[in-house]
């Protein structure tokens, strides 16, 4: 035998789909579900299974919901003329962790990565288009990731919606709170030193 | 809101109780599955039903298998006489695919480990103990891992063997092939000494 018995191997390829797991890892992760109390077990795949039945996407923001409008764009204490753009619903989560930001999400589902063939119109560009041309938004804030997808996907948004009038804006860069000018990179430090703020 | 909706953070709070997955790695996987396909999806949630209901443990060396006996023990061509002592499944799987060892298994399923309340009685050594003591066997080969509990398990077995006169032996200590002794410890370089062998 050169591979585990099937319903352990079955289980090893599933955890292999996922990203950043190898074979190594993916069959520790498996054995950890044998292991696991009956109840865990059983939780853990009715969970998955719920994942993908209960989960749509918001109506206006395009963020994970169980209903129709997600919780962000129900509450009526929210600006809807604010509008923060996200690659994903894990970065509403980020900024949401502030309690900073009282305005509105777009998720975009992506970036605009043509090393990955993802152009604007595999990602939800054309519906913040469409809010931005109904009215009623003041401000759209890109805080699409630092990295060159997440740049590209700002100026697309950037370009496309300047007919509009509205203001855009991005994160600031610089260095991390925190963080050492010595492990800086010098991208960063570029940045920073260019984004400076007077202090009197 | 500062927890995901129900569906995702009851996934991402099953992902946590794998070992060696915190909160972020959990969260990505979560996500990770929500993006998988249907089918990949539904047939992960499926595979993980499948391993805590069809998986059983071997009647004899306590390995697991789908049906009494494992497909080792079950092997004419095995020799029942040698058994392999190994902490789990996993370990058998190892020794299997150097396709050197003709003998059979037993599965310990762990170590002793007083640090983490695991004794004697908690893992498998009745069930070796019964075998021996039925006759039949020549040797024991003793695989538990490098550890402090795999080697504290060794000893225990190799003790509580003496009496039946069986050949009780541990794999060898020593250097890696293609390890460099620059990056030995000191402990695996002076069991690579005791155990040098003669190469005339």
């Amino acid at each position: 035998m050169s591979e585990y018995i099937l319903p352990i191997q079955r289980l090893i390829d599933s955890f292999r789909r996922l990203p950043g797991i190898g074979g190594k890892t993916a069959a520790r992760l498996a054995f950890a579900v044998l292991d696991m109390s009956e109840e865990d077990a059983s939780e853990f795949s009715e969970a998955i299974r719920s994942v993908k039945s209960e989960i749509k996407l918001c109506d206006i923001c395009c963020n994970i919901c169980t209903g129709n409008i997600c919780s962000v764009c129900a509450d009526p204490r929210r600006d809807p003329s604010v509008i923060c753009v996200v690659e994903d619903a894990r970065a509403v989560m980020a900024v949401e962790k502030v309690h900073d930001f009282k305005g509105t999400y777009h998720v975009l589902g992506g970036n605009i990565s043509p090393m990955n063939r993802v152009g604007p119109d595999d990602i939800r560009i054309a519906e913040l288009v469409e809010r931005v041309a109904k009215g009623g938004i003041t401000e759209i804030i890109v805080a699409t990731n630092a990295t060159v997808e997440g740049e590209a996907t700002a100026m697309y948004i950037a370009k496309i919606l300047a007919p509009f009038g509205v203001n855009v804006s991005r994160l600031a860069y610089g260095i991390p709170v925190g963080g050492d000018l010595e492990y800086a990179d010098e991208v960063t430090l570029h940045r920073a030193i260019e984004g400076r703020r007077s202090l009197n």
